[in-house]
């Protein structure tokens, strides 16, 4: 190889790697950021108030898993937030008791990196991930289980008493706001770290070309103008009167008082279909597009779609492992499964 | 102290060591067996045609929690035969598509130890764990899937495809069969080994002395005529006609075609109430005076069924550890959910 060859391979190889750190940068000053590859800085993020210790995690986990808390006692958070599925249940609009659709059409959010959501529910009502878990508990088209039910129902299990007493001391009070937010711990600790938080973490080959390409496309087009944040969503944006577009032409949902709607996380997107807050759209190439031209103004054209599509799947993330728990028996004292 | 309370505490010793001889050989004479503590052995029980190996347990337990094998994608094998819960759904009949109850008011039977069980189902009409598991998944209450259903389903997700063709082989035919059968395999690890095992295995410490005198009481009173073998039940024996019986007053399931029907297993049974094939009784206690009176003709007294009660508690055993699996991303060409 001669001297000129191999200063034109050192050359090029500079560009590129200029062209790398340049997209990160882009990424970055695009409001995109990384889950925090070192613990501490994680933890930070995702339990800013260090409500977060091993005792409770484990006892979130039976809680999320427990069909108990449902009025029939068939029906657990896992149901609709499957955490085998990308935390969702597939499906266009949840089915709870009674077999019940959610009435506004609403499709299930994933749970996994909710933690990175500025609000919680597609009309962004709830502040956080403890205060959430209140809602589909009590819902009568989900889990329909009153309050003192809940509680009823916890309390009759010696083995949940024990729990509760070891993860926040003898005197704790096994309320259903207890209940609720050591479900919210829990889920505070569903973090899913992707090939993209290696490169915006700096490592430049975490990306394949092809998804660098779909990445730099993704924020051209301003994508990231409502997908931004650590979550890529999770905050509340303005979302045009429904009826004016396809997608919004199912169910009644019309966000928040402003009309504002909180923006789906990216995140193991692949793996949430159907999309959208009515899960009116399957395909995430036409979901691509629908956004472009429902929210950007624009036509993204089939092979800049597809380019976002590969840059999207990249997104899918490592799932914490998950041992599926063993829970408490019943006795003689726990309210019996009410299918009315 | 002094040679003669050495002698006598030394012969007091003798007496009981001869006494918890003599209650294994007791127990095992009334038909009782242990799971066996060698694996050898037990492997020859669980899997008499070596069909086993990591890679089909591996697929067939993502199967076993797998959703989209039932027509509406929201109800899997672990719907109703929950491993958190005893492998069962703690509810009298099963519900399942439609948030239909079972017609025959039929209970879910445990999944745990269902490898001992002669014959499944309450009617026996299964000879085996792999051809039982294809009765919920197709039963319009249950998992309502056609089998054409299940097999597009399946084979339309590339990461099922290669982990069937993993398991058995790249020409393997990802049909119904071998989809439900791969189940059954899964199936055949579950497995609990419990303190009752331990003893009749020759650990004489393993229960403590009221166990064992409720063990005693268990095989005296005759409960061994139907909860024996390993599976402490499993095995078809007559049941007089319905009606007749206060436990059968419910639903109008009449055994197989000689009325007979399949006993449950006594393993983990604190844990998997309401009990009998209606799920009418939910007090332990309740159930073995119940039995006492219409399958043994006599009266068991309150001191007697609470000794036995003591007895099956020690029959709660250690359940193998269940990794929540990860499930493969649906693909444009999986059918959609159904929930007609």
């Amino acid at each position: 190889m001669n001297i000129f060859k191999l200063a034109s391979i050192s050359l090029l190889a500079s560009t590129l790697l200029l062209a790398e750190n340049s997209l990160i940068d882009k990424a970055k000053t695009a409001g995109l950021q990384p889950i925090p590859a070192d613990k501490a800085a994680l933890m930070k993020l995702i339990d800013p108030n260090h409500t977060i210790s091993e005792a409770k995690v484990a006892l979130g986990k039976q809680l999320f898993f427990e069909p108990r808390l449902s009025k029939s006692s068939i029906i657990s958070c896992n149901t609709c937030h499957n955490l085998g599925l990308g935390g969702v249940d597939g499906v266009p609009a949840a089915v709870g008791h009674h077999w019940t659709a959610n009435p506004h059409h609403l499709n299930s959010p994933t749970v996994y990196n909710a933690v990175f959501f500025d609000k919680q529910f597609w009309d962004g009502r709830s502040p956080t991930l403890e205060d959430q878990a209140q809602g589909p508990m009590q819902a009568n088209p989900e889990m329909a289980a009153p309050k003192a039910l809940v509680e009823k129902r916890i309390n009759s299990m010696p083995e949940y008493v024990k729990s509760f007493q070891n993860a926040y001391g003898k005197e704790v009070k096994i309320n259903f706001e207890t209940i609720t937010a050591t479900i919210g711990i829990f889920e505070r600790t569903l973090v899913t770290p992707s090939r993209f938080d290696s490169f915006l973490n700096g490592d430049k080959e975490a990306l394949n070309a092809a998804e660098k390409e779909g990445l730099s496309v993704f924020i051209d087009k301003g994508c990231t103008s409502c997908h931004k944040g650590i979550a890529l969503g999770g905050t509340m944006q303005t979302f045009p009167a429904v009826g004016k577009y396809s997608y919004a032409n199912v169910g009644d949902f019309k966000g928040d008082k402003n009309g504002k709607v909180k923006v789906p996380t990216l995140r193991n997107i692949v793996q949430t279909a159907p999309y959208f807050h009515n899960g009116a759209i399957w395909s995430l190439k036409e979901a691509v597009q629908e956004m472009g031209k429902t929210q950007l103004g624009i036509k993204i054209s089939e092979a800049d779609s597809d380019k976002i599509v590969t840059f999207l799947k990249a997104l899918t993330g490592k799932k914490p492992e998950i041992g599926y728990p063993q829970l408490p028996t019943s006795t003689e004292r726990t309210p019996k499964p009410d299918f009315k």
